[in-house]
């Protein structure tokens, strides 16, 4: 006899190819939950670029509060060409990451053998980039002045706090700490942003000291976009900032097999809020809506949302499945849906 | 009877591998000298680490003033570990390029068939990026409170004004218009800083109604980093901020045969005061003065030098020369100052 937990999980499809990978991303979830005698109470947010023309809202208080009242969210992609760019991102997408206190913004890139790199010898590459995810430039602190005549002036400002950088840069050395290689990379750019780099750099350093079987290592950003396209397997565990953390992970997903299998979470570690798992890749409007999306990204979020709730082994089932099937990948064309059909029916064992 | 033309040259060889590809960057540039009737008149201005441990001072205001009469600067690298990140860059390469007025930092990829790139299948590369040099991030308008406390804040403000966006952009359109292919691509991250990201899309906006034969395109700069390992052929000019260019020329030079090779012009386009060339690689400190550093970009450096000159053809036979060397290497290591002799020698014609 068995006890079926039931989780609940908020559930936002978002813009463009968004909801088709989120509909493949909860096929695969529900193959698994039998087994691992789990169940899954969806609730469906209707945000996003319709919601936004039809009444003006991006996420209104009352409805992040309820999103706030579940065990974990699963995003789909958020961005569409007819809103202003920056609307939905900022009102929606960001709103959630820092209103539920996501500092925790989880990338792990892995080549699969099967999968073409365009690196010619990218060799054995298996990291993770540990992104901070409230802070830096990121905190929609900046402005403009005289917009739109010869006088206008625009600020963004990249704020860092001590609090904000050690709880993430703790985790990074959590997780170094838990994989074979023992190995964590700064990325960041102290040498010209001499202030928030030298509190990250320093950071580092004072909690590498409780870490001592950890090897740190420090890369400015610009040298670091060198190494994922000359020396990958070079990485372990990278933590950064907001924004760098952005343009490295959507570099790392390239390389790796490409964007269509690049998962996130956006964890919140205290548990404090739900945490958030999304693919890494955008709303690709120019796609949408054609079953032409590669759901498997959203799929292996799912994935990345079983571990965080402690179904580790559902979780790994859903990885397994994903790269059993990579590796029969013939480069044939199938839809959305076949590929999730396919994932799923292996999940299921 | 040929008249000789007499240029002024301030030269700031600075830390590790600089003084070294140095060296042979103004090797190269006499080489070509005498056949196209110029001469150099050159002062070395001792400046970077040594300097800073002996006397505190990274770049004096009556050395500046001095460097400024000269016709156009040519720096090695700056940068040691010996010296707290931040200071001599901050101090004395960024001072350089903003007192300069340095708003255009032209940078170009080109792929040579004979060189090994880290992509399997790179196509045909060959773009130039426009980076913005004196405003952005780089503006060092940020600070720290509470240092080295459970407290501490740090700040960092990018400052963007029409007025030096607009320049650059005008700038990288009179490019793309000079280049068969004119397109131009807009890198920025206008979804997230909006602030900065709409004053540079509207200018981008605007100046191309004056320019309708070139094609305006635009990427955020987390998918900017994707093309260009799955897709650098589509980019012919690129435009965009002062840290997003910093980052992704780093990657162009990567997937383009490497740092060794990648050049670099601090461009004061009015000509208010000289121009600076310099390779975009760093100092490298480990192998400083082991003759291992390729003083390629160096040289590459010299040659945009001449051309902004107007010595045009003198460039070009640099240019070529350099292309000559590179086609015809076998792997086989040589030495700084070998690769230096080489390539002044085929220059000399
Ligand atoms: C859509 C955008 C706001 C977002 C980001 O910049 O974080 C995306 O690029 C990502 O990486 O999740
Ligand atoms: C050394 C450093 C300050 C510099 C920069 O960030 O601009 C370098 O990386 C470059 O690209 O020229």
């Amino acid at each position: 006899m068995s006890e079926t937990k039931n989780f609940t999980l908020a559930v936002v499809p978002g813009d463009g190819i968004g909801p088709e990978v989120t509909t493949e991303a909860l096929k695969v979830l529900d193959a698994v939950a039998a087994q691992h005698g789990v169940t899954f109470d969806r609730t469906e947010y209707d945000l996003g670029a319709k919601r936004w023309h039809a009444t003006g809202e991006t996420l209104p208080d009352a409805e992040l509060e309820e999103i706030r009242k579940h065990d974990a969210i699963l995003l789909g992609a958020v961005g569409d060409p007819s809103v202003p760019s920056g609307v939905l991102e900022r009102g929606l997408l960001l709103k959630l990451r820092f209103t539920l206190d996501h500092y925790v913004n989880l990338r792990p890139s892995k080549i699969y053998p099967s999968v073409g790199s365009p690196l010619a010898n990218p060799g054995e590459v298996d990291f993770v980039v540990v992104r901070e995810g409230t802070e830096g430039p990121y905190v929609g602190n900046g402005g403009a002045l005289r917009v739109g005549t010869p006088a206008e002036i625009a600020t963004e400002v990249s704020v860092n706090t001590a609090y904000g950088v050690e709880r993430v840069v703790r985790d990074a050395f959590a997780r170094a700490q838990a994989r074979p290689r023992k190995k964590l990379t700064l990325v960041h750019k102290n040498n010209v942003l001499v202030h928030a780099g030298h509190l990250w750099k320093r950071t580092v350093d004072a909690v590498a000291a409780e870490f001592p079987e950890i090897t740190v290592d420090y890369l400015h950003v610009d040298a670091a976009t060198i190494f994922l396209v000359t020396d990958p397997s070079r990485f372990d565990v990278i933590v950064t900032d907001n924004l760098f953390g952005d343009i490295i992970t959507d570099l790392a997903a390239a390389i790796s097999g490409g964007i269509g299998l690049a998962a996130s979470g956006n964890i919140n570690p205290d548990r404090t809020a739900p945490s958030m798992f999304e693919p890494v890749h955008g709303s690709a409007p120019d796609i949408a809506g054609q079953q032409k999306a590669d759901p498997t990204a959203a799929i292996l979020s799912a994935s990345l949302l079983l571990e965080h709730l402690g179904l580790t082994e559902a979780a790994k089932a859903i990885e397994d499945a994903v790269t059993a099937d990579i590796e029969e990948r013939t480069g044939a064309a199938r839809s959305t849906a076949e590929i999730g059909d396919a994932i799923a029916k292996r999940a299921a064992g």
